[in-house]
């Protein structure tokens, strides 16, 4: 068997962590020379393989490669596009296989989430719709643990390890300003459909500290809520509030949508914290601070959790050594074996099960008024925050890594990405 | 010379390192029996001298006190409160006395910002005005950097280290999406009339990162910003925009005000992110993200700078040297000796002159556009960053440390603070 390149890119919201799985999937890579030459990198996901915009990750250093490890952010850049079918857009699928040809590519790893497994998933079916070999393999990652099958996601374990501790440590700072000052304190999170980040924040209450969590899965009953921060402010003297920004009403109106919606049709959020802080207010006269921690939490390398870390990077090394054993449509996961101590392999599932399936919190993991979270859902969190990881400094800030991302010369016609 | 009982208590925002001037002074208390017997810690600020609401600090553990060195926020309770003039108030004075002299405490040690080093003011002028011996030093702390004198604060050390790091990944972030999605990421950082903190965001710059910088400092022209941030993202993809919570319009209005006040009069704000950030979609269409840390910032001792956290000690350390040889109002304060390498000292600065003085960036930190720091700027602040100083972890999170906070037997009746 002759060796083929390769094509690498990342899409969706970007982590702390998936350019961990980028070295995974690249230094594997490079331990198979007899299989895999090139592996070119896709400039910003799928649309670097529709505009043949692909850099030769060869061009990089062996010490380049191994700080993706610990470098933050996608270092390809990532996208926000979602292939259409075959029946509506031919004419994309014919641009890949094109390019796909003119660079010998015969493998192709796709990291992202539940839209990018999607697209991938299209990508898998070109050997049989379109008679051109090509494997593909989805590397996952994504916040919001919303993919199924696979028992967490990367990334997932950093941001619940950032909003764990971020929520604790401002819990703290209220704590000492309660009696004069600042008695509640809201936190808006991110999770669109899934609680599963504000579920983390949660964990500070095992820490003295009184937490409400307003997760997408329970309906918001705003009497109902203001009594609990009520009760929370007279027992402890002050609360934490940590908002999902996917919180809703009963009609299903975020409780703060900017109104404005991204490339996938997603109402764009942002903003639910201050609703919900002045609320409160409102209603009690309570003095607050509200923070949004937006692309903070899922950015945060110098938090990682190091089960994270060590996952992602697995991910992206299995992801290769499913395509060398031939497999095409799969991605691997994440298989818990054990809570305490805490134990896990890697797993291997079919796209066609993983693309657009979306996995919320288990009821169980909820607590009966809604607020809180379950011993079922601490045992399933703690090891998922468990170790640090954390990247070298210099002179004061991360030295983290950007690529010299060399373009590889394009052989082709220029394409427009619709 | 007869052991006296020593006051010392946390005053106004708390900080990821007023806890470890507090393991300063207690610490060094510990070490000298003979001249100071027990160091009760006020709950609550000044608040817990008037209601003679004190806790026993020789009843935690060396372990307890030790940990207090990485646990951030005030360990005995923070207030807002300011005392009044004696003229003014001549019933909360004579209320120390009595509490002072109920408790036999000789040293009043008092750890807050400018508003607080005017209360330990006024607290050391007890002795002449009033009669009765008491030496009052002020132990430096604010993450404004405000406070005159002294080189820096403890406290902003590390929140620069946070914001310029956050900033810095965050960016990363942008920096992958800017494609198809964000290009414009707006993070609101505090500072209310010192743009110290939106500086430290600038340090991002020189690892390839396009910032701008709203200072409170600099009068914000919308038509000029908004031409900055078109030639930024025109330039580079994307940009990142730090805006200080005091950023303000030339009338004085601040960018956002919630329009309440806390109890100085100080204007609450918050929300000066989603205002730029909506300011700039509706200019260019730019897709946006915006961040407020809010007390994210001030708490984050998992990512302390180590310089602040030695001089955070050192100033709680030379406060109760200065007492035991025999000063009174006073602050310690750090002496820069040099950038690099960094080398200080533990100075001394009259209280007279801090109390109620803020200290503004410097003309000739800020760069001629308004829009970023000199590199004069980064030579003062790259060194404050320096270091990083991990709190324990256990369980995946921080291991802070709860006092146990015994309180102290009561010897007078009640007062009502007014």
């Amino acid at each position: 068997m002759s060796a083929k390149n390769a094509f690498y890119a990342q899409s969706g919201g970007v982590t702390a962590v998936i350019n961990a799985s980028a070295c995974g999937v690249l230094e594997t890579a490079r331990q198979h020379p007899d299989r895999i030459d090139k592996v070119y990198a896709g400039r910003n996901g799928i649309i670097g393989a529709l505009t043949e915009d692909l850099t030769d990750t060869s061009a990089e250093s062996d010490e380049a490669i191994a700080a993706l490890r610990y470098t933050p952010s996608g270092a390809f850049g990532s996208c926000r596009y979602k292939l259409k079918s075959l029946e509506a857009n031919r004419r994309e699928y014919e641009r890949l296989i094109e390019v796909f040809r003119a660079h010998d590519i015969g493998y192709f790893f796709y990291n992202g989430g539940g839209d990018s497994a999607d697209t991938c998933y299209k990508v898998s079916q070109l050997s049989a719709s379109l008679g051109y070999p090509v494997q593909a393999i989805h590397i996952p990652k994504t916040v919001d643990n919303d993919l199924p099958i696979t028992d967490n996601c990367p990334g997932f374990g950093s941001v619940a390890k950032y909003i764990a501790t971020s929520t604790l440590e401002a819990s703290f700072d209220v704590r000492s300003m309660a009696k004069t000052s600042t008695k509640v304190f809201v936190l808006e999170v991110m999770g669109r459909h899934a609680g599963w980040i504000a579920a983390a924040g949660a964990l500070a209450e095992d820490h003295g500290i009184p937490v409400l969590v307003l997760f997408p899965e329970v309906e918001f009953d705003q009497t109902r809520f203001l009594a609990a921060v009520q009760e929370k402010v007279e027992r402890h003297g002050f609360c934490t509030v940590v908002v999902s920004e996917g919180a809703h009403h009963p009609d299903g109106r975020f409780l703060a949508e900017q109104g404005t919606r991204d490339a996938f049709g997603h109402a764009q959020l942002g903003g639910a914290a201050p609703v919900v802080a002045n609320m409160v207010k409102e209603a009690f006269g309570y003095k607050f601070h509200w923070a949004v921690a937006d692309y903070l939490q899922r950015a945060a390398r110098h938090l990682a959790s190091k089960t994270d870390v060590e996952q992602a990077y697995a991910m992206g090394r299995a992801g290769v050594e499913f395509a060398l054993a031939g497999h095409n449509a799969v991605m691997p996961t994440v298989r818990r074996l054990s809570n305490d101590p805490y134990a896990w392999e890697v797993g291997e599932a079919p796209l066609a099960e993983v693309a657009n399936v979306e996995k919320f919190m288990p009821k169980e993991f909820i607590s009966a008024d809604g607020y809180g979270i379950t011993q079922a859902c601490k045992d399933y969190l703690i090891p998922l925050i468990q170790g640090e990881d954390y990247p070298p400094f210099e002179h004061g800030l991360p030295k983290y890594v950007t690529l010299q991302n060399r373009a590889v010369e394009r052989r082709l016609g220029l394409f427009e990405v619709e």
